[in-house]
């Protein structure tokens, strides 16, 4: 391996790990408060990293969105140290049993819930991500190697240190929480591979960045965010909840995963159902683009492309499509869904029975927004990410899925017959 | 893609699977029964193509045990057509309400269990794995697609023929049981990446192969199977119940994955236990390999090299190690395991309980045996493999682990605030 930061800091995280698995909660719960307390108290040195990132993204002409995203302020930094503290107050899941039963032989065998090991972390540019997976791997008792984009590196580098710092004075040991400092293309590639100190890589950022550690990655990967979600109104939908439902999915906050991307509509409710949403829709500054028949009844609006339907526009622009039967609609995402979220809105027992079953996405809702899938909303607490694979985590992944169980079995002497 | 039987297979696998998620139970446990039926009814074709597959093995050499792996006989078919009847009495997992709760703004969100979807096997010589696969994914609603070694191929040709018919006859969609016909690498290779078509990734084999899916797959995979397991006997331990407890986990089963593959003594007791165990183990045809200590202890034995303590030798060989300390052991473990299972002889309290939290392994046992990692064992039935990863499923996997859940959630109008 010719990137010894890699290696040392594998092999530091994995001894880190063989200890944190034992902490106490209360030596965990107290180093996060530490951590949180620290961001506030270095708030200036993080703000002075933070302005030499920007100010060198600016020159480099990173976009207007990338700079936002980059850009730290006192109020994100109060943000990313209370998501720190609202950990503290979420209970500790490793070491819950959590099922034990006996044997006809009297061996006890008994589920319990332990950390993953190590987790990678490789993401974007977002400085929060950095205090965002620290404290939700702390908790879990996983030690994390985090691996962020080049254009945050100063900002990544000294939060890292005041964290860890913070979290080793309070008697937690060094290497749980690690920045990989080399920021080129090679050194991501050669962390994916790393399956002797990783147990899990978890992109989070955009498509392209999931896409290639997807076909890059030897160690097992948890693929999250693409959110390309549908809200199909059906042909026996209450028409005025459909109109809130739709505002709500598209307009609510249109740049993250749980955003309706395509709207369906049944054609026997189109031309009622259409011409009023579109209005409301326009009047909050929704781009429409239409299959020709939508294009007819709300005249006006751009035509869709068969691309605009597979894509995440994470932006105020909505595909909309009216299909002449529910199968169409079953269909439709079939081909085109990424498998996040998708409504019905409908009072057709059937027909919401059918598409609970038959979509097959991480989250289905029958009368509500797609909005909702996300940790919080569902009260399962904070999250890492939203999981659109199938393999062990699939939706908001909290901290349950940031564990996994071992089998511990109690005999007096039991061997096999 | 240079492999269009790849495609075409992976994309009938995938219809499949939209279908195979909603049949009922009674459908899937009558298939069941029809494919046994049809092993037994067609007995002697599966003989015929095997004896063609074990004829051209013995040609090309194959080793006996691998010959003895091929061969099918009346009883090894009954067998296969029993592990299907044992599948018909297990209850079907799939649409189990996992959990459902209500949020203060009524929305019920409910977690669901359903199939994977296409479930890919990849293994070596054994043909009874094409049945014992095709039945599992069958119970849980998954569509598999196969990929035996070229050395079984007219066996598991026939026997998938026979199977995917009487499943087919007996109301199961055509596409949900399918073989890979195509044995070279190179199809191999492509299967890893088929993203599009395949949920999941099973190799079953040995060490070899299992490594080649793990480097090569871009599908995740769950890795099964390598079991370097240890017995430590500790100061404070029963001597009797240690002595019986080594004999069984080395010798009851010694080919299996879940046999010990050594055994680590404390010094204290060295001298006491070693010369009466190592008699039983020789007189059972046992072949020891010792660290120095061992040796002075018992004479004759041959000397353990550091590879031997990392090998898992699926065989009638145990290397020893008698160790200063319980640390001494823990480290030993960590060192050279493999995560599958691990046992503690002791009637120390404090030495009980810190094993099993700090031995990081899929099963850790106090005063039993390690053949006891295994489905029907633990009380959870039919297994596709014991996982030695940490994602997904750790453990015997059964039918709950050949599973997801996807969130199903009810409203009357909730949008998010």
């Amino acid at each position: 391996m010719p990137y010894p930061e890699l290696v040392l800091k594998g092999k530091k995280a994995k001894d880190a790990a063989y200890q944190l698995g034992h902490l106490s909660s209360q030596v965990k719960d107290k180093a996060l408060e530490a951590m949180a307390e620290a961001l506030i108290a270095k708030e200036e040195e993080i703000l002075a990293a933070n302005a030499l990132d920007v100010e060198s993204g600016r020159k480099k002409g990173l976009s207007k969105a990338l700079l936002d995203r980059l850009l730290l302020t006192p109020k994100r930094i109060e943000e990313m140290a209370e998501g720190l503290y609202a950990l503290v107050g979420l209970s500790d899941p490793i070491g819950e049993v959590v099922h034990q039963w006996k044997r006809p032989n009297g061996l006890e065998i008994g589920q319990v819930r332990v950390p993953l090991g190590v987790v990678g972390i490789i993401y974007e540019a977002r400085p929060n991500v950095t205090v965002d997976a620290a404290g939700l791997c702390l908790k879990t008792g996983n030690a994390v190697l985090l691996r962020g984009g080049s254009e945050a590196i100063r900002s990544n580098m000294t939060i890292t240190r005041i964290i860890a710092e913070a979290a080793e004075e309070a008697g937690i040991p060094a290497g749980a929480i690690q920045l990989i400092e080399t920021t080129d293309r090679e050194a991501a590639q050669e962390m994916m591979k790393m399956n002797e100190y990783l147990d899990v890589l978890i992109p989070r950022g955009g498509a392209g960045l999931i896409q290639t550690v997807v076909k890059n990655a030897t160690v097992p990967v948890i693929e999250t965010g693409v959110g390309n979600c549908h809200v199909y109104v059906d042909s026996d939908a209450d028409l005025e909840m459909a109109e809130n439902i739709v505002i709500n999915a598209k307009t609510h906050r249109p740049g993250v995963c749980n955003a309706m991307e395509t709207l369906l509509v049944h054609k026997d409710v189109a031309k009622k159902f259409l011409p009023p949403v579109s209005n409301r829709l326009m009047n909050l500054n929704v781009e429409l683009r239409g299959c020709p028949r939508s294009v007819s009844i709300v005249p006006g609006i751009n035509e869709a492309t068969e691309e605009d339907y597979n894509t995440e526009f994470l932006d105020l622009i909505l595909a909309i499509r009216v299909v002449n039967s529910f199968e169409e609609a079953l269909d439709h995402i079939r081909r085109h869904g990424s498998g996040h979220s998708e409504a019905i809105v409908t009072n057709n027992y059937s027909c919401a029975r059918q598409f609970t079953r038959r979509v097959d996405s991480a989250a289905v809702y029958v009368n509500a927004s797609t909005r909702f899938t996300d940790g919080y909303q569902y009260g399962l607490g904070a999250e890492i990410g939203i999981s659109t694979q199938k393999l062990h985590a699939r939706g908001p992944m909290g901290l349950n899925e940031l564990t996994t169980i071992k089998y511990v079995c109690y005999g007096d002497g039991q061997i096999r017959q």
